[in-house]
């Protein structure tokens, strides 16, 4: 792509784009190092081949947060003979730049279809966090339970096919 | 989904879901039953969860033409267990409507990043076709590099990863 092209990339895209291949998702697992004994953590990623970096440098300039990734090291080389090539991430788990950044964004340049409802889950779940709900023994419950909520949402739409 | 929202899908939104679950591509291989012994078929196709069948309708309205397919038959239906889900295909097979709505579409609202250049393989393709190359056997040469062209690029891409 000519880099001039990466400048007709508008929000409307990125939305689409998001829509195809990106992922709202929440770790949520015991764990003895917090407070309350369990650890939650939102993240939102894009994953593209690798020679499409630029495209996620854009979305990582137009969000103004997150890290990109690529996916090419340790145990990935090996599957390259069976035709996997390496992918490239873009990465946000910070949660003020998911509260301020990609929850904002996707208010403004809304999804459609199904992620539209792991959004709405999603955005829910950060707020949560973000007033410090995991911090409390009964509102704990509450954002264990959305956190679920996305994780049974996302599971019901599966990317992995037979072979 | 509620039926409102699809109609807040724009064509920008559109051309980001095919960045990201869009495939341009074409069958190319020997087949007797043609004149000059080989058969290329170009396509264009989204694969989307089931539950995202009203935003694959919502395309397909758009780009007037097309059918859509439920995947969740014979051989997938064993994999269930092992967290495969139903998917739903949009696709356009017919020559005519690959080149008088297809491409014109991605032309009016251009793609981005690697896909772009898949479709303009793609776009070649079809014109070659529609052209009639395929009938010539000096032309059919080309019209096969082309086909190859971008099967080499998409494979370039390939989304098979590690299990």
């Amino acid at each position: 792509m000519a880099p001039d092209a990466l400048s007709a990339i508008t929000p409307a895209h990125i939305s689409g784009l998001v829509v195809g291949e990106g992922c709202f998702y929440a770790e949520s697992a015991p764990d003895s190092k917090y407070r309350l004994g369990w650890r939650i953590r939102p993240a939102f990623c894009i994953e593209m081949r690798h020679d499409d970096r630029a495209v996620l440098e854009e979305v990582r300039r137009q969000l103004s947060c997150g890290q990109i990734y690529e996916l090419d090291f340790g145990r990935y080389r090996a599957y390259r003979s069976r035709g996997w090539q390496p992918h490239v991430k873009y990465r946000v788990t910070r949660l003020s730049d998911l509260q301020e950044k990609v929850v904002p964004f996707f208010r403004r340049y809304p999804l459609f279809g199904q992620k539209a409802l792991a959004f709405t889950l999603f955005a829910s779940l950060v707020e949560s966090l973000a007033r410090g709900d995991h911090r409390c023994e009964t509102r704990l419950e509450t954002t264990k339970g959305l956190a679920a909520a996305l994780s049974r949402h996302n599971a019901r739409g599966s990317r992995s096919r037979p072979s």
